[in-house]
């Protein structure tokens, strides 16, 4: 299996919260960070998840936002990762942001170039990725 | 009415599963692809969707994913839709890929360049679009 | 605090309607608009969110839609402001449209090329932006 999403992140299923329409999937990766996926109910089912299952999770580089200077600040998005950009590939319109975790995974975002611009973005600097549960999108392996 | 996501399909509500804030909308299409819309329950109401009604559904190029070699994988994401490459176009950081699906209607994609080399995205190339039902919004034409 | 989002609103939380896993945010801008946020039940209670609270709303330009000649239609979208555009930068796939509303504020749209010139995109034209509840991601300052 290929896929276009930049971010793909294997983990296992921890615990699932049920609603009638809506679901949420919480994710820990090997390097130890917690993902949060918003699935739809259906979606729990067809792909059989419970506690324990190893899945694939994937977000669009797209729909990652990067912040910094976070401090006093809270963000609703279930999901922000801490850690360094890597690399800054520049279009005409829109950049390429590559970010080095913590626990060694990278993760991909596209963003303009003006907010390249405004958060000074470069190798090295602390960055944190947020993107919202919404984002996700989860994939598995029959047996 | 002109609409910039360049994914627009014309089809008719065919059931509607209400929760207290989120809703999914199914939507069958004249060339018989299902898809799946999740909105709020408010927006159920302010446009008076029911069974039968006919709506245009609209998803923006950006956050449909393309998938290849997808034996044995299921996917969490409610809107599946299996074609065939029919066209590829570079920019500097992302490209804008077509997709001519089984019932003849087309689904644009945009991804990044890395993902259409990864992929080996070519026209003729079998590839399943995905996207969440999160991603789709509605529109409603006054009779 | 800096984020790579273009579009970012200062306002007050004026309603919260909760579900088991959803919940739904509307904030009211000192131009007078109201945006909808539709965030996790989890981070209602992690952002401690209250009518009265100040908060940020951001909103990512690739997920924002512009459209033109609405008259007699309506769509599913939460969040429609209503402006007239005042900048086009073109890319080589994607292109950058800033709207100016009707309160002064301003929002950004990432679109593609094709859609700029099936739209007529041009600074004046009017245009209304439509984005979904779930796009919508809040921050709150540490008081």
């Amino acid at each position: 299996m290929k896929i276009s999403a930049r971010n793909v992140f294997e983990g296992q299923v921890v615990a699932i919260k049920e609603g009638p329409v809506s679901a949420e999937v919480d994710i820990v990766l090997p390097t130890g960070e917690t993902l949060v996926a918003a699935i739809t109910e259906g979606s729990v089912h067809s792909l059989g998840l419970r506690p324990g299952l190893s899945v694939m999770a994937f977000v669009k580089a797209p729909l990652v936002l990067l912040v910094t200077d976070t401090a006093g600040w809270r963000f609703s998005a279930r999901n922000q990762l801490a850690g360094t950009v890597s690399q800054v590939q520049r279009g005409a319109v829109n950049a390429s942001v590559q970010v080095r975790l913590a626990g060694g995974a990278e993760i991909s975002a596209i963003i303009t170039h003006g907010a390249v611009d405004e958060l000074a973005l470069a190798p090295g600097l602390p960055v944190t990725a947020l993107f919202k549960a919404g984002s996700v999108l989860l994939g598995v392996k029959d047996a």
